[in-house]
């Protein structure tokens, strides 16, 4: 039925069998989460050789002969800078590897900009009147949080089927204050989106009014397909073209390739960038854990090897992607009241439910033991001006648990609805 | 002979003869290091047990059965934080577990101070007009070069026997711009000095003009005793005592007690400065590696599993630091023309030559194919106002290099002070 075609009649007899429905989930005492984008369980089996290993003096050296137990190497293994080369199509002088985090890596650059300034830059951005970032919406609430956190304004540009609306971009980037924007260019942390080659072509050739606007280039999801396999452009071969590679930050990590809680973080950035945050990193560390970037080089010593453990991944996901989909497409396809992405990969569905329910939704399933991630999340400031959006991430409960999830999720969106409906 | 004592036609034979020994030195061609405070390799070696097993998915778990290879526990394992609370004496809710490296930790903390402020203080100190620190000297380059490169001022302290010159200290800080200091307080690098009771209780004590005045307490050397073991103590109890708990940042890792490139670091501060720096702290990371704190925790389990391993170490490094206190007696007690510590544990030893000669030294020592520390690397802005500190570092290389570079090094300290004599 289409509630939004349908007699107030008929939406109150569905609301009430709904609400009995839901009493029902009630009493079953349910505790189920919807809200965190961690892998499941049985993805971090797949990395399990990467420890499966008794590690002798000649396996912590090296290919040059390093002793990684030591200090030296700031910058990361030679050969794991190589390794996120072959995987990125970014040289690897160009790469600076970091610890387990990449998040960790976004905020210190951030917080490096504000304590030293960007080269291209007059000042350190603390020295600003105003610094303001924009915020593609929805997307990922840590990357609003390190805005937040460090008094930065944000500004949220909408996000299209193919990318951030480019013409907001656009005309925003012309106030001087804009210094930045964040993006997840593939399978974007809600939506699933996937940067088109026109909107990677735009972000390389606008003209922006600071000399020192950075995008901060967060692809987490680089070689995370699920379904089939969305291609984007090589950011810095665009940026190349218009002379434009120094606005580019680029980030990711092996988190959901091996293990989120040890994985092996990179940044890659232009060479004068680089020249830029060398010597400051050299400051602030002594460089990190290299055992760790050797584990991963045995395990994973190149992009076959990644590609190949990354479709194994794709199997576990896909099952619950199905799920998830599959779900919405049967309780809520010919409601009218929901719409929803359908990724190719990435570790998110975005689910817009009736303007002005979210949050009703939130309880309902809250209260049903079900959690989802908070409403707001997915936008600057945690506000949703129109109450709709909800970000599903279905990677860590098992099967059966997501499908119980799903099935109270759906059951709230709908009676949030008629609720809305008949007031 | 005492130099300072001796005729000036002995001295001028006698800096012929060495000169003549010090050609023969050139001829060799040697290539030596004393200029890192890294483990040698035999050290390295003790922890190989930590990397020696191969790892199940059970041993991935934490006690509480949580998946450590998975996103979560942002401020460490909860018994990675009992276990340096056994360590330090400082309870485990006022420790916070990071990545490898200390510096890390402590580069972080001045520059969140920059950014945010610190609880007691009226703005984040990149708003104030200037901000000092006292630096201890002869002390650590590294720290020296967070406050150069974060455009801290630092003035120089005066390092004797027992500790800072607390004297001087406690006068300074009653300059409202003077914010922090920095400490090695056990085994200080590079002279080996442990602080006295006095000198803890007078830090503990002492009234400061800034209200947000911060010690950063770097306890690199808490358990590295070669010797006999120097006791310190605990600089929150004393602070308890007079209500400053505040006023202390404590870092220390196991850089030098497992690996240095793939060890555990860890921050403690009070309850109020927790409280400020964990939710900045959980906007900059999703946590550290864990993995890495596990297998820390299964080779060193306990405060006596640590003992234990540091007598080794210590076995090691007394071999080092007997060819380097000997080679010094021998060649140099009797100059009267360089002073030297005799440290109980750490990793150095500080020479102090002929005023005016330290440079001269170094640069014998090069042209010999002996890498010394830079002179005035122990000072702030790399300059030594009396051109006499050389820091030694024995750990890394073989006895024999060793040996072998202390003979150069003393031949070079009788050379240079000839020389200067004689001018």
């Amino acid at each position: 039925m289409n509630y939004l075609k349908a007699k107030k009649e008929e939406l109150s007899a569905l609301l009430l069998s709904l609400k009995a429905k839901y009493d029902e989930v009630l009493q079953k005492g349910l505790s189920l989460d919807l809200s965190r984008g961690k892998p499941t369980a049985e993805q971090l089996d797949l990395s399990m050789p990467m420890l499966g290993k008794s590690r002798t003096v000649a396996d912590c050296k090296s290919a040059s002969g390093f002793d990684c137990r030591n200090y030296g190497v700031p910058l990361g293994v030679p050969e794991m800078r190589a390794f996120w080369s072959d995987l990125t199509g970014i040289p690897a002088d160009n790469i600076i590897v970091g610890g387990n985090s990449s998040l960790n890596l976004m905020y210190d650059t951030v917080a490096r900009a504000m304590l030293y300034g960007v080269p291209g830059g007059e000042r350190p951005w603390c020295r600003e009147e105003k610094v303001k970032f924009l915020c593609p919406a929805p997307g990922y609430d840590r990357h609003f949080a390190i805005c937040e956190s460090l008094g930065i304004e944000m500004i949220t540009v909408p996000m299209k089927a193919d990318g951030p609306d480019m013409d907001a971009v656009e005309a925003l980037v012309l106030d001087p204050a804009v210094k930045g924007i964040w993006c997840v260019p593939k399978y974007a942390n809600p939506t699933g989106v996937t940067y088109s080659d026109e909107v990677v072509t735009r972000f390389a050739s606008m003209k922006t009014a600071a000399p020192d606007f950075r995008i901060f280039w967060d692809n987490a999801y680089l070689v995370h397909d699920v379904y089939n396999e969305d291609t984007l452009l090589n950011v810095f071969d665009e940026a190349k073209k218009y002379g434009t590679e120094d606005r580019i930050f680029f980030f990711t990590s092996s988190s959901k390739i091996t293990f989120p809680g040890a994985g092996v973080a990179i940044m890659a950035m232009s060479d004068r960038n680089i020249a830029w945050v060398a010597p400051i990193w050299n400051v602030q560390t002594i460089g990190h854990d290299k055992l760790n970037q050797l584990r991963h080089l045995e395990f994973l010593p190149d992009k076959a090897a990644v590609k190949a453990l990354m479709a194994r991944h794709a199997e576990i996901l896909r099952r619950r992607f199905d799920i998830v989909l599959d779900t919405l497409e049967k309780d809520l396809a010919d409601t009218g009241v929901a719409t929803w992405t359908r990724p190719n990969g990435g570790y998110f569905v975005s689910l817009d439910v009736l303007d002005g329910t979210a949050k009703r939704v939130f309880a309902l399933c809250r209260d049903a033991g079900v959690t989802l991630t908070n409403v707001g999340a997915t936008f600057p400031y945690g506000y949703d001006p129109d109450d709709k959006n909800l970000r599903l991430a279905p990677s860590f409960p098992t099967c059966e648990d997501l499908a119980l999830a799903m099935s109270v999720l759906t059951l709230a969106v709908r009676m949030a609805a008629l609720e809305k409906l008949l007031a």
